[in-house]
């Protein structure tokens, strides 16, 4: 049975692109996770930049886009003897929504220096967490949970930051984790400004992830930080560790607060 | 008088894009500093974007450029009321070398919420601290040098880091900041990784810098730190603060070690 996932990130190529269906399933309220777009995306540049995993890519945000039918046109920027560079438009309802320029490499191939990493966050198991719509103060859980099961180990302001949240992620229909939905889980949890702002609407400007291994199967612990809010602006630090506590992605991204008060 | 920065980034617009010149004074060892060449192009795509304030920018490194006479090709991805996205190609020698994808604003019009800040690092003045040329273990001083003074701080290993390097950074001929050289600024110390490798070389393969205010005129405070050296893949985040303690940008690369030991 296909993961709703690899459903709703299905590729037709085609003679205008390549065709995908953005699917109300990611909803964050009445739009698309940014995650999902991205994930879709990045999956339709991989042919063009001829490496399996992406390495880095960076998303910029133009508009929400329609949901249903659209396309993605990739670009080949250069494919070199360990990277290949690609650049990819996401079209909907004639109008592009989202640009990505992303490096793809093969990580399965990286025999470089390694350094002892720093540990995973030290948080309850998944089990011994609440679940989203279990924690008080969400009083709207968006469509997005019901595809992903997310368990809540800190949501605060703590430690120099403005705030925090970390948590489990997993796909509720049990599919595993691998690089391509590390760029989904990497958007996976509400925004960590929350802790201190009432706003409804966090949007993001610009969102970029380097994944740095592929993923064990299971649970995969995720951690957001914000430290510096100015004139409405905010980065959103997050990094993704898993099963067996190897870190396997960094994002950041640049976001709004819209609509809120402090 | 002109500024070397200025310059060595000046535009001259034409019908093959905009012409510009690679200077060997940003070199370091024997290619152009990568955040020198980001710079040039974010000056060339302010135009297309049609905002001042280069908020969040990505440059994804192809190929080392030839010097001298080279062409940067601007499309402009999107024009909305608060941000303008443009891309850009650098081309030199015939051959793109940097790909860029940036959205730009207007700080002074960012009229959000703000948080008070954690605070700049506790370091000493920059009289107190030893130029770059002064530190031992340098043993060749790239080029780049001549026309930034650096003043180092801190550098070794510590709080959970792979690296850190923290130090003072200003143009060596008086040229106050501005919001485009903190592009320069953002690639401005040595790696901090090279506090536990001997790598030669520690080519960028992406960089990403949210410019959050334009600074004042002084000194620059910046610090980069690597936490997660993987398969010879290694991030740096830096942030630089301006003489008033201000968070003016936060960056961050994806680099790779090459020919070197632990």
């Amino acid at each position: 049975m296909t993961s709703r996932f690899d459903r709703d990130t299905a590729l037709v190529p085609g003679d205008a692109g390549i065709g995908v269906d953005i699917s109300p399933a990611w909803d964050i309220g009445v739009r698309p996770n940014g995650g999902y777009l991205l994930a879709l995306v990045v999956r339709a540049m991989r042919e063009a930049a001829g490496f399996p995993d992406p390495v880095t890519v960076t998303g910029h945000y133009l508009r929400p886009p329609t949901q249903g039918a659209a396309r993605v046109e990739v670009e080949t920027v250069r494919r070199g003897g360990r990277h290949g560079t690609a650049s990819a438009r996401l079209i909907a309802g004639g109008e592009e929504c989202l640009r990505v320029l992303g490096t793809f490499g093969d990580l399965a191939a990286a025999d470089g220096p390694s350094q002892p990493l720093p540990p995973a966050p030290d948080v309850p198991s998944p089990e011994d967490c609440p679940r989203l719509e279990e924690v008080p103060g969400w009083q709207v859980i968006p469509r997005f949970y019901d595809q992903i099961d997310a368990r809540i180990a800190e949501f605060g302001s703590a430690d120099g930051t403005v705030g925090r949240i970390t948590g489990w992620l997993r796909f509720s229909d049990g599919r595993p984790p691998d690089a391509d939905s590390l760029l989904l889980f990497a958007d996976g949890l509400p925004p960590a400004v929350l802790a201190v702002t009432r706003a409804g609407w966090v949007p993001t400007v610009e969102l970029t992830i380097h994944v740095r291994a592929r993923p064990a199967a299971g649970w995969l612990l995720a951690s957001f930080s914000t430290r510096f809010l100015v004139g409405g602006y905010l980065e959103e630090d997050g990094e993704l560790w898993d099963s067996d506590g190897r870190l396997v992605a960094l994002s950041r991204q640049l976001a709004l607060v819209r609509g809120g008060v402090l």
